[in-house]
């Protein structure tokens, strides 16, 4: 700490000439970036070259972002510019005095290096990286080196227990007065499954305490808060939150506005764009957002399948090792659920087509995709159980009552009017139907290829954009039958998507 | 490729209106960025958002450049900037028509997500990643993962031989008709080490054909590149490169300005950012730019010390084991030589602080560093007896008359004339001595707090930044006096320098 002091200070003493604030507005969406001319003051005294990193400060608040130079006429030697996310996080206005320095020398650098060396980390070192990944001190390749050198099991037990406290030291920690605080998760890797929302309904409406919070998607096509935002309100405050689940026992919101772990936040940025989730990201990213929502039981749906996140039963003993573990280290009681991973569940794909499945199964009409609904009530059953709302053996019956009687819906309904209003999903105005070239039966469904084409019709950054699964595994096809339907919000979206699908066939048909 | 043509046709079928190429002069060092406003057609229709990649193409030349938004009054919808690289590279000017497709899906990305999970490459996909590296088409997110989930022993020796071919393929080969190309390499680790240029000089003045080419500084404060570019022209292309070594028997040159093995320079620049360098990467590094250079016999200087690259024995055998696998997989003769890496060689740090230490001994000056000069002789010996231009036990000798003879300063100027011109290096303007906080004998110095210093001074992006070395282990030191002085170019960089030097006392001194 000392030695960061002294470089600041050496920066600052040099009496950077003030620089002021010229808005430009170029958007580089979440990397920070700050525009200097080559020949201003700062960067003549300072020694600054293009892609430094810099401490820039207005105020009081300061953050580190990437310099880039800009000559006139958009910049001249005494001003300065910001990235939009830069200016919003400094809430920068035209004419601000900006004051910059180099960025402090990172000590936590050493224990990077030393892991992509294969070191074992201690409990401090991993503070230090994790603290400086949620100040937002790091650069995207060093978020990147770091989730590369932690893959493959190189994070041991001990480590990742010290990866979840330092992620749950990074942000806010919520607590409820009530004995039995539940939760539910999956850990993903299915397109589709989207149960959590129909689950959260029925177990609140079953008497538990949820106070459900939700990632947007790591690599998937979307997340549980992005679905729920095609809904509903989901960017609510701690004090909004409470004041939910006061008023009808349960949430289902987005935690990144609770700033709940929020170098997980940064990680998973990195992540998604890596398309890696190792076990030790994968534990420390669910169960430190658990530590820090004040849940005391939870419900982790694993789905095992070929190409699922979880491959093999061998993978998600593994994976429950691990997860028991560090739940065990804060006092956490967790209940694991193998579930079917070999498909996708339900028939939408995507925000919006994944909130109109969820609907049809809560409003039990037709539409209702039977598999979703089935693999709800399986799951709310176990959560009733685990957590003393419904006798051994009776859970599964007791939610299927509850959801078959509209106290669900009614439920989720309250949860979504309490969070803002219950709205409607919008539609795609793109669509092509993917078909069988030939006839026979669906003997396979490729869930990467699934996703990816979701992905890539818009998923999950286009809300009504997505897929829609018109058979299952074991369905006759004829030749000429949709497979499914792709929808997006632009027609060189659809295109694209469209040519990934059919260059890479997700649904495998056997001729007969 | 079908699949990527498929989709590169896809985004293009859509009729992407004609952008024109308007600079704003951005400059973000190496990485390529495009600019367009969010409204404009190509966005819309394509869904194209801050950060994506995409495919930018003037002519015939194009690239993978990430997309920044920029709004009025910078941009308007028919319009589009280019970064300095990127504007560089595509041969931008006002007014030239920019096409804009989505970024090709890759499919090496496969193999990385494999190689970060710890799972073997085959040769076919070690080419497929190095190939998408050199031309450009991963962000440094990925380059950095491939790094750090390569580092620490997890490629294997068929891997490191494959990644080293994959190298060779990504650029240009020289061959010559000599039967015996001689080279010389320092692994590096240990500031101030630059006995390359006299070894060349004295090796060249002996007979051996030697056309060296070398890289700029990775993690160090200089690379022989960087100090010889003070002295004289190094950007030589390979047709002037064959005139200099036809004409005098060697060169001197950079590496970079050639082509060979490219995809090294760009593996580089994210290994100095995270300021790592594993064996797999050093091998290959190393041996992909000597296949390409088309030498022979090459004598690599190995320092082994506490903090130098190479810290233990152990560890220069596991490196020259690696090392002289690969070396026989391309037929390539090398002689690994171990020396003395507990304190920085010679007095100069820096590239123009280096490059007056060579030109002291080579020109047999009262300020020649004695070991710096001992050094070179036995490595010179060493190549000499090597390459069978002089008996076995005689190198050394040799070696030494032909530096006190002047035959190797003759050489040396003869190599910088036929390169451009031999020049003076320059001095900096702002220099501070970092003094003994007490009396006593120097028991240790710290390369790595060396090397930090001098590179926050601003060494290598600044020539004449940097430190000169007052003291050597063992001298016996007065409270106050000097035990290095600080070089640098502007104020700022000195006392950031200075501060760092105070805070990490690299000189360690025993009081009597």
């Amino acid at each position: 700490m000392q030695a960061n002091e002294l470089k600041l200070a050496a920066g600052e003493g040099q009496g950077s000439e003030p620089l002021i604030f010229k808005p430009l507005g170029i958007d580089t969406w979440q990397e920070h970036v700050i525009y200097l001319h080559p020949d201003c003051p700062v960067c003549r005294a300072e020694g600054f070259t293009a892609q430094a990193r810099v401490q820039v400060r207005i105020g009081e608040a300061s953050l580190i972002a990437t310099l880039n130079l800009v000559g006139a006429p958009l910049l001249d030697t005494g001003e300065a510019s910001l990235s939009a996310s830069a200016a919003q996080a400094l809430e920068a206005r035209a004419g601000d005095v900006v004051a910059i320095s180099h960025a402090p020398a990172l000590e936590s650098v050493r224990a990077l290096r030393a892991k992509i060396y294969g070191r074992r980390l201690d409990g401090a070192q991993i503070d230090s990286i994790i603290s400086d990944i949620s100040a937002g001190r790091y650069p995207d390749v060093y978020i990147s080196a770091f989730l590369a050198a932690c893959a493959d099991g190189r994070m041991n037990r001990r480590e990742t227990v010290d990866l979840t406290r330092a992620m749950v030291h990074s942000g806010e920690r919520l607590s409820w007065s009530h004995a039995v605080v539940a939760d539910k998760h999956c850990v993903g890797g299915l397109p589709g499954n989207r149960t959590t929302p129909i689950v959260v309904a029925i177990a609140a409406a079953g008497g538990l305490v949820l106070p459900k919070t939700s990632s947007r998607a790591i690599t998937s096509p979307a997340g549980t808060a992005d679905t729920m935002e095609t809904l509903t309100r989901v960017a609510l405050s701690a004090a909004e939150l409470r004041h939910v689940v006061e008023r009808v026992g349960a949430s289902l919101v987005w935690g990144g506005a609770l700033n709940l772990s929020p170098a997980d936040d940064i990680l998973i940025r990195v992540e998604r764009a890596l398309d890696i989730d190792s076990d030790a990201q994968l534990v420390a990213s669910i169960l430190s957002k658990k530590v820090a929502a004040g849940s005391t039981h939870i419900l982790i749906d694993v789905p095992v399948g070929p190409t699922a996140k979880v491959r093999e039963d061998r993978d998600l003993e593994r994976l429950e090792a691990a997860m028991r573990h560090v739940a065990g280290a804060f006092g956490l009681h967790i209940l694991m659920v193998r579930t079917d991973g070999t498909q996708p569940l339900g028939r939408g794909i995507g925000p919006a087509l994944e909130a109109r499945d969820i609907l049809a199964v809560l409003q039990r009409t037709v539409a209702a995709p039977p598999d979703l609904r089935e693999r709800s009530v399986m799951l709310a059953g176990a959560l009733l159980e685990f957590c003393g709302a419904a006798p051994r053996g009776a859970g599964e019956k007791a939610a299927g009552q509850l959801l078959d009687s509209g106290a669900a819906w009614r439920k989720f309904q309250a949860i979504c009017e309490a969070q803002g209003g219950l709205r409607v999903p919008g539609e795609a105005i793109f669509r092509r139907d993917i078909v069988a070239p030939h006839a026979g039966k669906v003997i396979a469904i490729d869930n990467r290829h699934i996703a990816r084409t979701a992905k890539l019709a818009g998923a999950p950054m286009r809300q009504v954009a997505g897929l829609e699964m018109r058979v299952r595994v074991n369905d006759e096809v004829r030749a000429g039958q949709p497979l499914f339907t792709v929808h997006a919000q632009a027609s060189g979206e659809l295109d694209y998507s469209c040519s990934y699908a059919l260059a890479h066939p997700a649904v495998s048909i056997e001729p007969h």
